[in-house]
Formats: C-alpha cells, sequence, structure tokens
C-alpha cells in the first residue's frame, strides 16, 4: 500500500494523522476527500489553519483564548468580576461557558500540579492569580479543576496558598453526572456523591 | 457559544467541518488543538495540504491518482497488462490494492450510470476503455462496480457495450461479507449468495 499513493498524498496523509481523535483510516479518507475536491476547498482550509493559529493568542490578563490583547470574557463588562473561576486550560473556559451556569471572569492555570511531570506552581499562573486577588474587587475563587488525583491536590494547594485574604474559595461538587443511574457509577463518585450530599426538607 | 469563540478559530471550525466524517463536535476539538499547538503543526499541515492538491491528479490513461502523467499501476511492467479492472472512483483502486488480489491494470470509470442524476455512459470514460480493448492486449476485463442497483445497470451496460470482441468480461462476486454469519446478511445478499453458490465436491 505504502508505494502505491503519490508521495505528495502520503505527506498529507501522514501530517492529518497528527491530530487528536484521527486514526490512520480518518487521515487517508481525509486526504484522499482534500486532493478529490475543488482547490478552493484544500487552500480555504488551508488558509483558515495557518490564520487561526496565527491570529488566536492568550489574554494577558486570564489566559482564555483571544485575538486581541485581552478576551471577550475579561472585557464584557456585564460579567460580575467578583467572579473568578480557575481553570486549568483554555479549552476548559469554553466548557464552562457552554453550562451557562457561570457569569464572571477566567483565570487559566495553565495545567496543575504534577510532581510526576516535573510541574510545579512556579510553572503555573498562580503568582497572577494571586495578584489579581491583591488588586482587589473579588469576592469568590471557584476552583473548577479536574476531579482526578492531580486536579484534587492542586485544588488544595490552591485553597491553601489563596486563604486568609477575606476572599471565599469554593470547588465544583463532585457527585453523580447527570442523567445517570447508580449502576454505572464507580465506587469514587458514589462516595463522593455521598459525602456531598445536599439536605432537601 | 457562538460569540465566545474568537472570529478566526470559528473560521477554522466552519472549514473542518466541511469534512467527511468530521461533525461539530470533532472540529471544534480539531480546531482548538490547531491553535494551541506549536506554529509549525498547523503551518505543516497546511503546507501538505495545498501541496498535494495541487500534485495529486489523474492518470492519463487509467484514470487512477498520480502525480506525474501516468499512474505507477500503467507504469509497472511487472503487471499484467492483459488483465484490466474496472472501478468506478480513483479511490476504489486503491481498495482493490489492499485486498492484495489483483496484479493487472486498471480503469477508472469516472462514476455510474445514473439516470436520476442525469449521469449517462457518455459522462463516464467509457469511450478511453472501449479504446484501450481496441488497442489489444486485453484478455479479461473484471467489472469491479458496487453492488447495488445502479453499479449493477452500469455492470449490465458495459458488459452488453464490450461484448464481441473476443474479450472476456466477468464482475466481482456477490455473496457474503468475510467473517460475517447469515444473521447478519440481508435477504438480497443471501438470495445472490444461494444464486452464486460454487460447488466444493
Amino acid at each position: 500500500m505504502e508505494t502505491i499513493l503519490p508521495d505528495s498524498l502520503r505527506a498529507l496523509r501522514a501530517a492529518l494523522e497528527q491530530l487528536p481523535g484521527i486514526g490512520p483510516r480518518s487521515a487517508e479518507r481525509l486526504a484522499l476527500f482534500l486532493v478529490q475536491s475543488e482547490v478552493e476547498v484544500a487552500r480555504g482550509l488551508a488558509e483558515a489553519m495557518v490564520a487561526a493559529r496565527e491570529r488566536v493568542r492568550f489574554c494577558e490578563r486570564c489566559g482564555a483564548l483571544a485575538e486581541l490583547q485581552t478576551c471577550v470574557f475579561c472585557d464584557d463588562l456585564r460579567r460580575d468580576g467578583a467572579l473568578l473561576c480557575v481553570v486549568e486550560r483554555a479549552v476548559d473556559v469554553l466548557s464552562v461557558e457552554k453550562s451557562g451556569a457561570f457569569r464572571g471572569r477566567y483565570h487559566v492555570l495553565g495545567g496543575r500540579i504534577s510532581p510526576l511531570n516535573g510541574v510545579g506552581p512556579e510553572d503555573l499562573r498562580v503568582e497572577p492569580l494571586e495578584r489579581r486577588l491583591v488588586a482587589g474587587g473579588i469576592r469568590e475563587v471557584i476552583l473548577a479543576l479536574g476531579s482526578d488525583v492531580e486536579g484534587d491536590a492542586t485544588s488544595h494547594y490552591l485553597a491553601q496558598r489563596l486563604a486568609g485574604r477575606g476572599v471565599r474559595i469554593s470547588r465544583l461538587a463532585h457527585g453523580l453526572p447527570a442523567g445517570s443511574g447508580l449502576e454505572y457509577a464507580d465506587e469514587l463518585t458514589l462516595s463522593q456523591a455521598l459525602e456531598g450530599r445536599r439536605e432537601l426538607v
């Protein structure tokens, strides 16, 4: 099979295979589609790719994706600047936005503390977070990190480091995911759901 | 959600969504990956795309994908030029090659006869196929078209049109796909498998 594909097609397939979620078969199908489509399709996609990569950067204030110096979240005056949601990665901001349940501002850490991977607090945007708290006007910091061991450890580290400034520090609830039965929940999820139970009456 | 993504990122997502098999969620994931990857990744993929689209063309003789005037199948002298496999599309050549069961040459029709879509024999590469038969040296034409109604009709049309030249005309067997049980076969497949049964003893 390797020798029967034209060289440039093979190179395109290899490049497509580097993308997340694109396996060898998808890469080949996409490459074949592109070389057989109108030339404007391939060229348009290529240009959109380079333009997006060159224009999209990180907000200087919160670290979210932006095309200007600051992002639409920091610039939106209708948002509640007293609420700060701390996430690991810039894409996590989009997940929180999609929930529609948050109208405050963000702070992107740029990862989580991971001693095994040599990532300490100094590698994350923790100091800029502290500076935002020192600048004042923030009432609550919501830690919206992953619910695995490293995410939990990072949340606890941040809670301790940010404590004592008169700012409330909370983190996302852990429990049953929406629309799921008990039989699908693992033991840790169930024990956390029990521990975090809320009184109804 | 629409207003929170930077413009160029949204444009890239829209372009990616045009690709086959890429839904809205995959397109967004890929776009986010690309804007956060090294700039060489996005640029390299964009260049591979344009290069492949510009360099890959169709073999002047058989219609398969090629970078030169003729393809590797027509140029390979070890292949049996007396066997000609007729397929609908250039990508079908790759499927036949992957089977490893054919070492002859190819002829790409460029589609199938489809009155509903206004595609007649004159819109396909039928005349070039006749010219190849007239030129001589071909012992058998294997029709490897789709096994649906239009593929079948096209096969029968070609069989009639190419008959009477002393060239054997065959088509692929229709029957049970490999590794499948009877319970997964639809009635038409089963009736074709029965009709095409082969004596073992």
